[in-house]
């Protein structure tokens, strides 16, 4: 196996393919003072002579750098260039790296891969984290070769098909959770919204009135009475894009038609959003749980009992409050389980091994209960 | 690309596929007056003509009217036909659809594909759910070509063999939870049958003798009370029919004799039985996590604290109910954890990770603890 | 399909093949006193009569019995030959079965399969826990034949490319949780000091100096102040092998030298420790939920109010112990949230879906805060 270029992610790929069990050829164009760089097991050459010796080279050169390969191209035909390269910016250029460099060289099998790897999974090995690497390439061949050096090298190859799902491929590491912004930010504004509201009525509005130091409140009642709310709105919000989409539906009279950018946008971020609706629920509950552990709870509950002793008043037990508690809990935990269940089958590999009708089942039906 | 029909389903077949930039013909009895419902960059035209256009034809049309397709017979010779229709029932034909499709037109490499995609996912594209679309053909060139479509499109193509998967294939979009049927109804009767015992016991039976309103315990404590019971007499379930096949192989004196059915039926469903038992469990957990919070339980605190006082009685530590209460609370902690690691363990993402000795040493060893 | 062998597991797979609608042709030494094991619908002959009729063999004989097999060579030319046999330690042998196996016969294709499949699996059908198949061969046409014939007998066939995973494939079923034994007894370790020294200053130091029987405490608050000293010294624990990883590098001045043996190791199971730890983080969690449940919680409160009730004691707040409390415990759900964020993005099938960006993001910076 060869490998064009010494940079660090040469390097690493260097190591990896040595610590695999391949004979590697290095091509420098400076390979007496870069041989020290690579494991001694690597052998260090021109990159003609490197070519030369190999069938499947890795080119793990720049963008920018390829056509300085150009004077290789009558060596290199016939052969495999995996393309390893990554972009800095998403859609960078007009045409993947791969798709440039196969029209550098028409006579070469270009295969994309390996450019979700790091550097640093490179040389320790996939541990943990995705060891998947995404292939793609025109020629079945070349692919299936390089698939097999990708197994080898102990991740797993994901076939992506022709060479068009390059650009998709060379996107992939520049992504950051981009689903989740949105949800993200939505749901901090809410909680922000809400708290203010909160902290005023429970904290600032009993000062003002009655001169009550309310503010140990902060930490956890508040908190506590932010959260539901918060779950309720991000609720109500998974469900109101698709209402919205079958008015538009009904209002056009055809379903062919496309929805307007926004609404479509909000239908992809549903699932996203019915998640830290869940996460809201869920810190609600364990937040509610942990009321009675607060000293402040004990403190009350004593100081009414004493009060109670002191004005020899035994009955305190009002039936209306009884009630209304007792089905408040008993609603919270039957929603709280619906909830964890729809949570459930959003993990992946469940909602894989579940058909459409199960799917839609479980997360309409069963959730607008 | 070819598709052959003009229902709702064609319609969405090609919308994605103009979406995802292929060239796409659609053949039509009646071109003219259907070609309004295709997206304009969709070629309608008639069938003959779109099959002679085209080399990969999907085939949107019912089984009922395959055997119209006939006069394209000579048309079609050496195409590749995709088979995308669905049954209304399970095994409802003898032969599957595809099978069916293949015996009319021998000279076609016929797919089948894309029948668990809906309607709504193929023009909304593959959100969020299963992606994973199955194929499986007697062609292998066929069904790498269908493949690559498949992946074009945004789904995951599986590759389930050769035809004879067709009919399973075909069964996959019925099912709706087939495993979860029995052991839903069992843990439903169970609780029904436990419910109705508490509520006597802890509600009807202090009304009669003593004249005592408890129904406020209904919700919460009587729920409480069954739930553990359920999650038990489930648990049980789990483990005897493996003692019950033991039992019969010891018997029988073979390990190569079939169950009867219904010990079968049973083996087959204990994962479920097993996820239900942890469900009551852990609601279990949350219930009686939640009884400190009720006002029910402040109520008596208090009634009890001045009853003392008044009385003056200073000691009512009784050494034997604190040890009770804490052994039972550190057992079911531990018992909880316990199935959490099982449930954990039957993530389909965990299981495939694991080995099958690491998967009964969990499964079995440690939850018999 | 033959089965060669007449063993429990080839016994199995007859079943297996037969009930798959092979047809199924068993060769063995002693056909006559065999037949009544296998089931009536598979054919019973002799070895070299069974090799000659059928294509693909299973070839379910211990490795110390291949060389029987050399008598057939000739007949066994151009066959496909399935190695189902496993060892019963790790690397016992210096090649792998499948590749002894290929050796003594050149010139036929060797494929290793199904030894990660139990007897019991094979006749019960696929039904929970890992439906994997590694799959490997030098010969690409006879590993797409033996997947097919897997897909079909109900399992999912892996693809683990050349010969040369032979070994790898061999170990996997007698890996038991390899990578959890030194995370478990560093767990348990740790556990057991802060367990002793807990009881120590809770329980035996109360006992001497006051002659207080606080025996009640051990079962739930003395595990419950061990929990989250064990979950921080765990916590830490992960983190810290990652900044020695650095020291050493800035120390050598290269990235490029591999790390000591036990720095090597330790970063290998950070993974594990760190599961471990948000474990007991959970059930500390959970113990401290329920502390208000208890009995003696309830004893200690009514005392406490009665004693201030007889006093006439009005007032009991105090300020500080409350902050304590209500920031305790809010900055301990926090905690325990990002946890369970870090608990879930290590679910394989969820770390799948991430790149490698996004999964350092989640598990590095999110937990450093």
């Amino acid at each position: 196996v060869g490998v064009l270029g010494s940079g660090d992610f040469a390097r690493s790929l260097a190591i990896r393919l040595v610590c695999s069990g391949f004979k590697v050829v290095v091509g420098s164009r400076n390979p007496k003072r870069k041989a020290g760089l690579f494991p001694s097991a690597a052998e260090v050459t021109f990159q003609a002579e490197a070519v030369k010796k190999t069938d499947v080279i890795f080119v793990a050169v720049f963008r920018e750098h390829y056509s300085t390969l150009c004077d290789l191209a009558d060596v290199l035909v016939g052969k495999i260039l995996v393309d390893v390269s990554n972009n800095t910016e998403i859609n960078h250029h007009k045409e993947s790296n791969a798709e440039y460099l196969a029209s550098l060289f028409p006579a070469c099998a270009v295969v994309k891969g390996f450019n979700v790897v790091s550097a640093w999974t490179l040389q320790s090995g996939a541990r943990d984290g995705n060891k998947q690497v995404p292939i793609c390439s025109n020629n079945q061949e070349a692919k299936r070769t390089v698939a097999e050096i990708t197994q080898v090298m102990g991740f797993t190859p994901v076939d992506m098909g022709c060479m068009s799902s390059a650009c998709e491929i060379e996107n992939i590491p520049l992504r950051l959770l981009p689903a989740w912004k949105i949800p993200i930010f939505l749901a901090l504004g809410l909680f922000l919204c809400f708290f203010t509201y909160n902290v005023i009525r429970q904290v600032i509005h009993p000062y003002i009135r009655e001169q009550k130091n309310k503010l140990y409140k902060i930490p956890i009642e508040v908190v506590n009475t932010t959260l539901p709310c918060v779950a309720y709105v991000m609720l109500s919000l998974v469900y109101l894009p698709g209402v919205l989409a079958a008015c538009s539906q009904l209002y056009y009279g055809t379903k062919y038609r496309r929805f307007p950018d926004w609404l479509d946008q909000w239908l992809q971020h549903r699932k996203q959003i019915g998640l830290l609706s869940f996460f809201c629920a869920a810190l609600h509950a364990v937040y509610s749980l942990c009321l009675p552990m607060r000293r402040s709870h004990r403190y009350q509950l004593i100081e009414t009992a004493v009060k109670q002793a002191v004005e020899k008043k035994m009955n305190i037990w009002v039936e209306e409050e009884v009630w209304r508690m007792e089905i408040y809990i008993s609603v919270g935990i039957i929603a709280l389980g619906l909830l964890s269940l729809l949570a459930i089958t959003s993990l992946p590999s469940i909602a894989n091994s579940l058909n459409w009708r199960e799917f839609s089942f479980i997360q309409v039906k069963l959730t607008f209960v």
